[in-house]
């Protein structure tokens, strides 16, 4: 019986079993923050003090940009939000509702859910009163990010998901995980629909990989254009749609790409400010979730295309848009960001204030469909003609 | 070798080989639908007659609903487009430059295009003169829906992709094929993102099935919330999110598992017009395609829910949300429409217009997480407490 049980313990441990510690570790460190937030509230309480929780400030006025790291972070300022506080006292209550739902209903029950489904959970009226505990969404929506902040986590830690979006293929086999069943995916053989990115990516896994970069368009219509033309079986890549503005499940993904696999990642806009505003979000972070930039900036990423400097060197001008003054706006706007400063951002941005001219993707079919696949993505990157 | 080439001949012919096949002969019974319109534009020309097109009329005033196949269709009214016409004639050439670049570069070619890509393509200025082919996208979006109905057929056989939108998974191998790989994809073993459902999903073959029905929700949402809950494996279904109003390719899918497969197809909406609506055009198809329905409606679906009724039986009352006006005008439209003329759905708009309430698939979330997986799916579809 001795023997056995040391025969099991020195057996190699399942894919399943190594996924579900590691998930387990991440709720149990999770919770623990939970508990430590809650003990020291009750030890403020115990000792007569008014309970109150640090929370990073957020915001434009407490946003730097890490030039070393190439992201943009929360600066030093805490706020405090204090319960007897005529002003801070809906939000402390709403924070410690959240709070308690991420505690009971999620890490401890081992679910997930969406932040719609938490306001609609904790969503009552208070007893006694005509007092709704939240109103709108965007009370609890705030509440959470508080969270996140106070405890130096991540929502997808405290077990909340974001609506998924974006699709991928390539020569990858991945890990996923749902409760007990492990699958094994094999991205290269995904027909032309792909695999759809999930919202939370904590615990997939990367096995195989015969790759040697990430494409990621902002369309849908690149990625169905680059996977008919076999693009990333004849280069060697994997390829990526955001679906427009990038999610969090795939910013994520292209950050463990990155950093994990240590593979380029290469971004595919549209030639205009909200292309080169999407590609920076994915790249350095946004300011709205400046805390989140460690976990889901990409601060290695390049920008291959399209740029306006493409419009004159592949002979697009025929069907380009003209730029409209929310364009022009956007552009200036973006233009004093200090992770637009370097020389070469600056020059293109100058040029798009110059000809006040954007183009789309899809215009180089107007040479001919595969143009893309054959000639313009070949060629800017042996020629590694990228803006930083 | 006579005998080794019989013995070629009578090898069964491999799934890429049929599915090649199959797709060449679709390919050629569209190219033959075009020749036959050029084919008899020239002869019109010969005639010294003034070459026009006939195209049934789309738009309200030539749509019906066909109460016995249960699909919005198009009437009998045809018009004629005629080239010497000052009213006709730019979108004569807009047509012909459709079907040119369908025939030329997309089925001879054998290659797909967004609406986008076509447009790009087909647009220049024409030489002498000052006036583009096509100025906006709208334009040669019009000229291909003239296209499909005057050759009674649909872009997707133009080889014309739409923008792709929801996830699927469940007990089901299918096939999908992208030129000469063919991938055989296991949906049962897509992780938590699940397999994403192509623009065109003609080339899906359906291998392997273990479900009794399909469950499609409008939100991603809920998708994620089933999949966790490994709903489709315990209740034996496959589940889908359209992710909004649904895609072509999800509607079409839906279609041929309905059809195909002999499978009951249960929708899961908001309960809200807008919801009902969502179901509706999946089931009947829309005014604006009444053209498509029968390649893209799937008329034996039935509505789970979220019903108004739902709402006081599942007692929701505390997390419903106030009708807006728009929703109560909404409302007002569709009970109007012929597709909603039966009893069940009468009284359910006339409970909405009443109460003026609507609710979230999520509110159910304010029970518990797992309310839908546990309790109300099985309780609804247990008893058959569907609308039609």
């Amino acid at each position: 019986m001795a023997d056995k049980e040391k025969e099991t313990k020195n057996e190699p441990k399942t894919d399943l079993q190594k996924s579900k510690e590691k998930a387990k570790l991440q709720r149990e460190d999770t919770l623990e923050r939970l508990v430590v937030l809650g003990e020291h509230l009750i030890k403020q309480i115990n000792d007569g003090q008014n309970p109150n929780i640090s929370i990073p400030v957020r915001g434009s006025r407490n946003v730097e940009f890490d030039t070393v790291n190439k992201k943009i972070v929360l600066g030093g300022k805490v706020a405090h939000r204090y319960f007897f506080n005529v002003a801070h006292a809906r939000r402390f209550m709403q924070t410690l509702l959240v709070a308690s739902y991420a505690k009971k209903d999620l890490l401890e029950g081992n679910l997930t859910a969406t932040l719609r489904d938490l306001y609609y959970a904790k969503k009552h009226t208070i007893p006694g009163t005509k007092e709704n505990t939240i109103e709108e969404q965007k009370e609890s929506d705030l509440a959470i990010v508080d969270l996140e902040v106070a405890l130096d986590t991540f929502r997808e830690r405290l077990h909340l998901r974001a609506e998924p979006k974006g699709r991928m293929a390539g020569d990858m086999v991945i890990q996923d995980r749902v409760r007990d069943k492990i699958d094994t995916i094999d991205l290269s053989h995904m027909g032309s629909g792909g695999w759809a990115v999930p919202s939370i990516v904590e615990q997939v896994e990367f096995k195989d990989l015969d790759a040697e970069y990430v494409l990621v368009a902002e369309k849908n219509a690149v990625f169905d254009r680059l996977n008919e033309d076999e693009y990333w079986a004849k280069n060697k890549c994997l390829i990526m749609t955001t679906a427009g503005q990038a999610a969090r499940g795939a910013r994520r993904l292209l950050q463990r790409l990155s950093q994990e696999l240590n593979l380029p990642v290469y971004a595919l806009t549209d030639a205009d400010p909200y292309g080169f505003y999407i590609y920076s979000t994915m790249k350095y972070g946004s300011m709205a979730l400046a805390h989140e930039s460690d976990r889901l900036g990409c601060p290695a990423m390049k920008f291959l295309g399209m740029s306006i400097s493409d419009i004159e060197h592949y002979n697009l001008r025929d069907v380009t848009i003209k730029a409209k003054d929310i364009d022009i706006k956007r552009a200036e706007e973006i233009k004093q960001y200090d992770w637009f400063k370097s020389k070469p951002w600056q020059a293109e941005l100058n040029k798009f204030l110059e000809k006040k001219l954007k183009a789309e993707i899809q215009a180089l079919s107007s040479k001919n469909l595969q143009y893309i696949s054959n000639t313009y993505l070949p060629d800017k990157i042996k020629s590694q003609d990228f803006l930083p």
